[in-house]
């Protein structure tokens, strides 16, 4: 490929952008990780992931991806045969679903539209049915990041509450973990499942499960097969600073040196900051006459954003137009929004003139790729992003 | 922790000292998944990794340890009930086998004392016994890492089609790929299991499946439940360079340096390399009059040299006051092994000097530690590698 | 300091932003600096850097900043009490000027405004009044790094040329070369003086000269006393791969680097990407109604803008805060301008985004800072960018 | 060349094996040297750099080779034509002192065997006859890195004393600081250079000069030319975190992290731990019945050790083979010593194996090289060692 001068921008909704300390801490000699170094580093990891959770529950840490993630949640609480009430909120959604059904658990899917974040009244209404409490587990995904709408998980856990209902609770915050508001303790949820790639701010390559006691308790009688998932086999050496088997070393320097960064900056720092990305972002689309693919204010999210292309022109032709011309990644429609919708990423370590660059390779995309719009997407994120102080000057003033 | 100057000695039997070359390649921003670059590059990898499996054939890559890959080899071959043969060859050989039992298969374990490789003509026995083939596997560990045991694979291929028995043949090769001669195809194994932390000199993280068309067939009707494992999901995506979920991009950077500084060495030379390694540490073991576990010069390992303690000594202790005194991990007894061996690891990215201290600290240290023993062995370790020039050399001679 | 997420903006005239490919290959461990390995890799950075230099000729590197090479120049050509002739362009070239003097030199320093390049009919006019060639050498500096204005080198060479004159031109290209057109040979320089820390991209601690034939003849009989800045002493150990000290090897590690991505992006191609982004640059500040520094078109730089405060507001109470809330260094008046003018350096590895990014900044900083503007200036450069297609991408839509 | 597996043992006596945690401090953005980050860094940096030379004046940094240090203690203190006595005690004072005639000085070289430290005696009874104090500054090398000899500098400074002489005294640290024990303030030392690239364990690029309030009064009256070496220049702006150029700043990240590096071992250790590493070489060389060619016990050296080859046999064809078989490059003879000696570096960032790795090398290329001697270097420095704690250890256990 033609050489490209100058840093590219990673502006898909994760992997993110993974800062320079977070690749330096990784790129040191791998140690014994049956010695006492590596424990040392383990404990501190394992306890400090509570932090970022916000959980006095165990988190436990998988060498994997984040599909890891969502089938550890499943086999180690569940049983072949299981019902478990899912709710479409977008691809991701999907994809969850189906992983469960090829695990042998039934599924029932609340339909959505792929533009707001699941509905609680809705989960409510089917629960308050379900006399039986056929249903084993609610799951929904947290910020949906093939469509940028969030579900409120409180309100999910409410909703539950009101039905009195035993299911589980689990939430997917992939892509909302460290960026936007989560409170795994605070909100009841029984297993929540992470990934490394996105507001941790690392590579791909771990992924999380944070449990509940009553997720622990159900999976005393669980059925469905595991062996590399269970968690059982991870609780006890992980007490005690170590793994079952070897754990992806390297990437948990990393993960030590993101937690301590996420604590410098102060996690509500953190979602201040997301949350000011995401209106500044908005603007900018409003400003361009295009629309925002998230129907509910509400439910907007703070570490993307995906925008609905004008009728009739393709999101992947726009998109190859910006990394050809501006070396910048976007994100791309996924399952039936393919080709109709690209997402801006704007998680992770980031900040306002890295916002401007991306809005402005946004805007001469779409003036480069011929596709119809008002000028001026920039500007208004700038007006914006100027006159609202951010929570790191906020703090300098102060000092 | 105190200070310690100068570098650790990681020697135990993997993960090994990853090169800086490999480190530095894994320090790069990570790039989109599931754009034009990344695809380049997994292409690359993809295509070399079979130079290093010795095969025409698939090679999956899980961001995952090990174990993972065990896992996957079974899941994505058999089906609930299958009846597994195994072979005792050490605490590796057990793991192994209780996985698949959690698995929900049936195992059989051929007996061995951990200090061999597996037997062929015990399997190729048994094998004639099973007329209704009811054995649908067979599954032996190539290089035992809990013993510096290597079986001889291509023997255990004989021996199944001697008795033209249909069963799979898995190997795992986690500490002997890239150390050892191994070949997957000439050798007719169906699912070879292989992970990032050790020949190939990488941090741990990702691990692999290379798989026969046989295999793939089995793949077709098995019945055990799979999704983060499955085969199927993956192979279709890397025939274009992409992956079904998000991979571990940086380990796969690190990954692509290491294949080519594998060839750039030659396997026939990197095997030469470990084999010398392992003769000159035998040596040392000797001529401080103790006893190398492994008891077939056949069976010897050029990944790692396990030594039996003197009777009622610990090799814990010992193994503590060589880390102590001398800042040098060496790996520790397994299973039944635990406290009565030490291991050293001689794999991975070495040489001679390196091997002459690691050596030094094993002779220091068991003088330390009060080990009754004879000094010597650097000594008859240097007067080996001394006389007899490494593949490096010959070769450098000759331009 | 309170934690700031993303990445910084280094938009001062130099060091520039230094490329993850130079930051990792200087991350290696230094070599024996007489050894084979350092010859073959000495060679080539010795080699590569005459492409960049457009020379034929030896380039000297000297571990340290370019006023040593500044200071080099002049020790290795004149003799105590000899006139040189030197441009008034700006702050460096008036340190340029006392530097000459403390080394007992006499100079003669043609007036200029700090807002132009050197007027080379000046120099011409004064050249041919100088009848007994009391004046033995003229100095200028290619790209004054104070005010952004470049100089015609070539039109100075021919006013030497025109005049008749023996003395020796020497050009300091600090902040020029590796980003803007410089052509030692062809313009019949005699000494070029560069650094390593601005279009080269690398960190600052190595600097140049670039030597003619001439040069070097008149360093035969040049008496200031030298020592560690001898180009004697470095000449003949080159020409091995040595040299006689020992080198900065780290950093020789990332000029090897540096040449190899400037010659795979094509110099020409880099000349064309700073360029344009100069002129995107003086478009966003004419639309903020500010007024660039240098006052003639043809004089204008590619490297970095100075931008005139309008009256009676500080530059460097604009700076601070631009820093402050935007996490941007920009480049501070300097001598005579100082808190008058503001730098934005756009050179060294950089892109249209990370140009829009920056611009964002100052914009966003103008507002902050109360400067009396007119909003648009990122609109207008990015109109600018959008319709004109940087080299990179012709490049690639050719290919 | 060919593929090397595994690490070099860069074992010259500097530059040294440069630690991992500062190579990979270094490997981090550049920043604006005029910026409060920088002052922060630079302040710290300036102050904790008193403490490796056990002084309370001011230390100065230059963007240069130790070289470069050497040619400023001369230029800031002294005048043309001004004597300085010398000691001749191998080929570095040999350096020096052309380097001082170089620049204008007279010089008188107390002549020398290249076989011990400087002689404080002779020192003392040539200022004694030097009535006229026509002497303005004695010279000596700490550690002469040519012969691994150790000048009592605090004998010489009692020279001086008993002379009642006002000379300067100048030591060279270049292969002692941080390495041998060093005070510059109770030794009376008035100029100390030294560099980055041995015991500080950096990269080569980076020199200091440690300056006695007498060494400053000196400047203010010293003729010799200087610019980029002035001291004056440098004391002010230091004072305030900053430099009047550019400054090495990637180094300097670098020499941050060792000044914590040293410190968190303490010097004390650092000293013992050379002293050690000394003692086991020394044992080695006589075990293989080669000679040492320091000849005095008390001038020892524990940064280095220099060895005679026996008659008629070529050093460098020994460390040709060393290098070709074994990958460890070691030092060369210089000057008088070319070809008869090779030298053993044993000091910067180092531990008891990498040393017995250092010396297998050694013993095994000997061998190799068909050099007469006898087995059992190794072997001698292991018994010294194994017996000897090192003082880490004693720590650890005191913890």
């Amino acid at each position: 490929m033609a050489y490209r001068a100058g840093r590219h921008f990673l502006q898909i909704p994760g992997p993110t952008n993974v800062p320079d300390r977070i690749l330096r801490a990784m790129d040191m000699p791998t140690i014994d990780h049956r010695g006492p170094k590596f424990q040392e580093m383990a404990k501190r990891v394992l306890s400090g992931l509570r932090t970022i959770f916000r959980t006095e529950q165990p988190v436990i840490i998988f060498p994997a991806s984040g599909t890891g993630a969502w089938e550890a949640a499943l086999v180690n609480t569940l049983s072949p045969g299981d019902l478990v009430l899912m709710y479409e909120t977008g691809h991701f959604a999907t994809l969850w679903r189906r992983l469960a059904e090829r695990l042998g658990l039934r599924t029932e899917f609340i339909a959505g539209d792929w533009r707001t974040g699941a509905d609680a009244a809705a989960i409510a209404e089917r629960l308050k049915s379900d006399a039986g409490h056929e249903i084993k587990a609610v799951c929904v995904v947290h910020n949906e990041t093939s469509t940028g709408c969030v579900t409120d998980v409180a309100a999910v856990r409410r909703a539950i509450d009101e039905a009195s209902h035993p299911a589980l609770l689990m939430a997917d915050t992939i892509s909302s973990l460290a960026s936007i508001d989560y409170r795994h303790d605070e909100w009841g949820v029984d297993v929540t499942v992470a990934g490394s790639q996105k507001g941790l701010m690392l590579p791909p390559g771990l992924s999380f499960n944070a449990v509940s006691p009553k997720a622990l308790d159900a999976a005393k009688s669980a059925r469905l097969t595991k062996s590399y998932w269970a968690w059982e086999e991870m609780l006890a050496p992980n007490r005690n600073g170590f793994f079952p088997y070897t754990p992806a070393t390297n990437l948990l320097y990393g993960l030590a040196e993101s937690i301590d960064m996420l604590n410098a900056e102060g996690l509500n720092n953190v979602f201040a900051r997301h949350s000011r990305h995401g209106e500044a972002t908005r603007r900018a689309v409003r400003a361009w006459g295009l629309e925002i693919l998230c129907r509910k204010e509400s439910d907007y999210s703070g570490s993307l954003t995906a925008v609905l292309m004008p009728d009739g022109q393709s999101a992947d032709a726009f998109r190859k137009v910006v990394l050809g011309s501006f070396d910048m990644s976007l994100g791309s429609g996924l399952g039936k929004l393919a080709d109709k919708v690209f997402r801006i990423g704007h998680l992770g370590d980031f900040n306002d003139l890295s916002l401007a660059g991306t809005l402005a390779g946004v805007e001469m995309g779409l003036h480069r790729a011929g596709v119809l719009h008002k000028a001026g997407g920039v500007q208004a994120a700038m007006e914006y992003l100027a006159n609202e102080a951010g929570s790191a000057e906020g703090r300098e003033a102060a000092e």
